[in-house]
C-alpha cells in the first residue's frame, strides 16, 4: 500500500500545480484516510497535512498526536501545536504559520468547517474540491476494497431477508448485524472499527415509501412493498445491496408497478459506459417513469458514486455536470413512491468498465425470487 | 419532551434577536436533534432548519426527506427542493431563496461546510455559535441523559478490566462491547443505534502513552501502566470513564507517577464551581505538574465539555475564554505521558452545580483498586 499512497499523493501534487496553488490544506479524516492510510478522529483539535507540488508534506498537529503521525507512510515532517484551545504563540495557527506565507496562495477542502474557514481569513484560502476529483475515478486496489464490500453487502441483504415474515418486526433485521460481523471477520480477517460501519435493516410498508426514515424496532412486515437494506463500509471502502420484496404474494397491481421499475433500471444500465453525462443517464430514467404515469411519485435521483463514503461523486442525477468514466463506482436505484401507502426501489453497487459495466452487487431481482411467501 | 423542544427553539430565536439577526440556519445533525429530537442522515443533501426571532420554523428539505420532516414536533412549514444537484430553478439554494430575502441578515453555523458557505456568498453569512452556546448549559433532562450515560460507561470499564490480564490482548475489550450492549438495551429498554456509540478499549503500555492512537486488537497487556477507555453516547448522550491501572504490580516509580496524577486531578476538582475561568483550572493543574518535573510529559489540557458530544465546550484548557458555570458538565482527566513507555490519565464525567460538582461517574481510582494482580 505504501506504493498506492505515494502515487495518491503524487496525483494531488499535480492537481495543486495545475490549480496554481503554492499549497493545499488536507483537513477532512477521511481525505487523511485516503492519502495515507492513516485513521485519527480529531474532534476539535485541528489538524492539517500541508502539500505543496513538491517535497515532503508537513504535518499540522497538536502534540496529542505527534507520535501516532510519525507512522505516516508518505515523506513527511511533524509541526506540532500544544492543544485546542492554547495560548497566544501555541496555536494551530501559530503552526501553521510557521509553514504557510500569508503570501501565499492556499487551497482548502469543500469539507472545511466555516469556524475554520474564518479562522484562516488572513490566508484569503480557495475552496476547491482536488481530493474529490481524485476519488471520482478508483484504482485497481480500490475496486478490489468496493469488491468485497459488494459480497458482504449481499450477504447482509439476504441474511435481513431470510429473517422477514409476516408478524414479525423489522428488529429481526437489526439483529443479523452480529452474525454478519462475524462473516466478515472470518472472511477477511479483520473487520477495522475506525473504518467500518453495518446498516441493515428493512422499510416495511407503509415506510418503504420514505427511504431515508429511519425505521423503528416496532414496524411490522405484512402486505406491500418492503425495501430491505445492507449498507456497508468494510475496512475503508463501501458498497450497498437493496431490494423491494414481498412477504405475502403482492397483487396485481403491486406486481406491475415493480416491473416499471426494473424497467427504469434496465433504462440506467443501457446506457452505462465511459463518456456518458451522469445527467442524460438520470433524465431518461425520469422521462420514462413520467410517461408511464409515475412523475408524482419520484423522490429522488438514479444514483450516486461510492467509494470511502457510501455517497459520494459522480451524481447520477438530472442537473449533475459529472460524466462517467472508467473504474468509477455508482449506485443505481430510482425508485416510485406513494406517500402513506409504499415504494419499490432495487440498488445495485456498479462499476463502470472500458465498455460499458459490471454489477459488483450479485443479487436476485426478479419477482419470482423477491416473494417470500 | 415536547415542551423541552419547544424551550429549546425560544432559547435559540432569543440568541437570534440578541444577535440582531434576521434569521439563522440551522444545519447540523446534531443540531437539528438538538432542537427537534429528528435523527436525520443528510449525507450530501443540504437540509436547513430557518429559525427567525419569532413564528415558525422553515424546514428547507430534499424531496425524499419531507415525510420525515412532518414529524418535527414544533411549529414548522415545509419548503422541498427536488434533488442534490437538480435541474436550474429546482435546487436547495432555489428552495432557500423562496423564503430567505438577498437584503435579510442571516447566521449560519460554525460547523457549515465551505462549499455550502461559498454557496451562500449572495447572502453574506455571519458565523455564529449560537446552538454551541446554549448546548454548553444543560437541562434537567439533559443531565438525566447523561448521568444514564455515565453509569454504563463505568460498567463498560468495569467489564474492560475484568477482562484484562497480563498476555491477552486487548481485543478483550472490544469483545465486551455486546455485552454492554445488552446491559443498555435491558436497562433503559432501547439503545437508539443513530444516536448511540460504544467505544471500549484500553491502551496497553506503551501505546498508553499514545491517548489517540487507536489500539490495534493484537496489543498485548503486560508491565506498564494501562490505560482504560469507556466512551459512550447512550440514546443522543455522552460520557467517559478511564482509569489507569496495571495487570502486574507497579513498581515504585510507576506508584509514584499515579499518585502525581491523582494529585493533578484533585487539584482541578478543588477548583470546580460556577464563575471560575476553565483556563484558571488547566493552568493550576500545568503548573504543579511543571513544578513536580513533569513538563516535558504533557501532552494535552485537563478536560473537555460532554453532552451530546463526547467533546464540545467548555475547554478546559490554558488559552479557553470559557467560564464554568453551574449545569455545565466536563471531563477531568490530566495526563502524564512518555513516548515508548506509557501513560497515567484517569477522566471522569463531572456536573458543575451550585457550589462545587459532583462526579457523574463513579469509579474507584485508587492504586489499590487499579492494581489487578
Amino acid at each position: 500500500m505504501i506504493e498506492e499512497y505515494t502515487h495518491r499523493v503524487e496525483a494531488l501534487q499535480k492537481q495543486i500545480a495545475t490549480a496554481r496553488l503554492d499549497a493545499f490544506l488536507v483537513t477532512a479524516t477521511d481525505s487523511i484516510y485516503y492519502l495515507t492510510g492513516l485513521r485519527y478522529e480529531p474532534f476539535e483539535r485541528v489538524f492539517f497535512l500541508l502539500v505543496r507540488p513538491e517535497g515532503e508534506i508537513e504535518v499540522v498537529t497538536p502534540r496529542i498526536e505527534a507520535e501516532n503521525m510519525g507512522t505516516i507512510p508518505v515523506q513527511h515532517r511533524i509541526v506540532e501545536y500544544t492543544d485546542y484551545p492554547a495560548p497566544a504563540g501555541e496555536t494551530y495557527l501559530d503552526a501553521l504559520a510557521s509553514v504557510l506565507k500569508q503570501t501565499e496562495r492556499v487551497g482548502v477542502e469543500p469539507t472545511m468547517e466555516a469556524q475554520l474557514l474564518s479562522a484562516l481569513g488572513d490566508w484569503g484560502p480557495e475552496v476547491v474540491p482536488l481530493i474529490e476529483r481524485l476519488r471520482l475515478v478508483k484504482s485497481r486496489t480500490e475496486i478490489l476494497q468496493i469488491e468485497k464490500a459488494a459480497h458482504y453487502s449481499d450477504l447482509g441483504l439476504r441474511m435481513v431477508m431470510d429473517a422477514a415474515k409476516t408478524g414479525t418486526s423489522v428488529q429481526s433485521g437489526y439483529d443479523c448485524i452480529p452474525a454478519l460481523r462475524k462473516a466478515i471477520e472470518d472472511g477477511e480477517g479483520r473487520l477495522d472499527q475506525y473504518t467500518s460501519s453495518i446498516w441493515l435493516g428493512a422499510w416495511a410498508s407503509p415506510f418503504s415509501a420514505q427511504p431515508h426514515r429511519f425505521p423503528e424496532p416496532s414496524d411490522m412486515y405484512g402486505p406491500g412493498p418492503i425495501v430491505g437494506l445492507s449498507f456497508l463500509r468494510v475496512n475503508g471502502y463501501s458498497a450497498e445491496t437493496e431490494r423491494t420484496f414481498f412477504v405475502e404474494k403482492p397483487a396485481a397491481e403491486e406486481a406491475e408497478v415493480f416491473e416499471t421499475m426494473r424497467a427504469a433500471c434496465a433504462i440506467a444500465y443501457e446506457r452505462l459506459r465511459p463518456g456518458v453525462s451522469a445527467h442524460d443517464v438520470d433524465h431518461a430514467v425520469m422521462t420514462f417513469l413520467r410517461r408511464e404515469g409515475f412523475g408524482d411519485n419520484l423522490l429522488h435521483r438514479t444514483g450516486h458514486g461510492i467509494g470511502m463514503g457510501g455517497h459520494e461523486g459522480p451524481w447520477v442525477a438530472e442537473g449533475s455536470d459529472d460524466i462517467l468514466a472508467e473504474n468509477m463506482v455508482i449506485s443505481v436505484e430510482p425508485g416510485i413512491y406513494w406517500r402513506g401507502e409504499g415504494g419499490y426501489r432495487h440498488s445495485d453497487t456498479v462499476l463502470i468498465t472500458e465498455d460499458g459495466y459490471r454489477k459488483l452487487t450479485e443479487f436476485s431481482d426478479t419477482l419470482d425470487a423477491m416473494t417470500l411467501a
